[in-house]
C-alpha cells in the first residue's frame, strides 16, 4: 500500500509558498500527494482536525499531523 | 544546481517524529537533505537564524524556512 500524504491549506500566502515548497518536495514515489483547499472544501474539515490539524497549512503523512509554521487557525475556515 | 533541504531539530521528540516522516519524505532526486542537530553543533545556530528558523524543528528548502510544529524555541539551544 502507497503512504499518503495530505496537504491542508486555505489558499494563505504561507500556504502556498508552503505548497509551492515544502508539499511539492515529496518523494511521489513513496508517497500519493494530495491538497486539500480547506477553505473551499469545508466537507474535509473534520477529517483533518480527526488527524490533528489545528491550523493550517499543515501535512498529514501516514496519519501524523504535522503544522508548517502558523497561518490561520482551522476554527477560522469553519 | 541541486536543490537543498535542510532539516533543523534538535533530538526532542516531535523533532524525530519529523526527521522520521516529513524530512524523510523529500524526494532526495530533487533535493540533498541535510540533517542538522542544533543542540549538539551549536555552530550552525547563526546560519539556521539567517534563514529565519525561530524554532525546531524546522526545515529549510532553498533558503525558505518553514517551521514544523513548535518543538523548542531556538533561544533554549544556545
Amino acid at each position: 500500500m502507497a503512504s499518503k500524504a495530505i496537504f491542508y491549506h486555505a489558499g494563505c500566502p504561507v500556504c502556498v509558498s508552503a505548497e509551492n515548497t515544502v508539499a511539492d518536495a515529496i518523494d511521489t514515489s513513496k508517497y500519493s500527494v494530495e491538497k486539500v483547499h480547506l477553505g473551499t472544501d469545508k466537507g474535509r474539515i473534520a477529517e483533518a482536525e480527526a488527524a490533528g490539524v489545528k491550523s493550517v497549512p499543515a501535512l498529514v503523512i501516514d496519519g501524523a499531523a504535522f503544522h508548517i509554521n502558523f497561518g490561520a487557525g482551522i476554527d477560522d475556515l469553519k
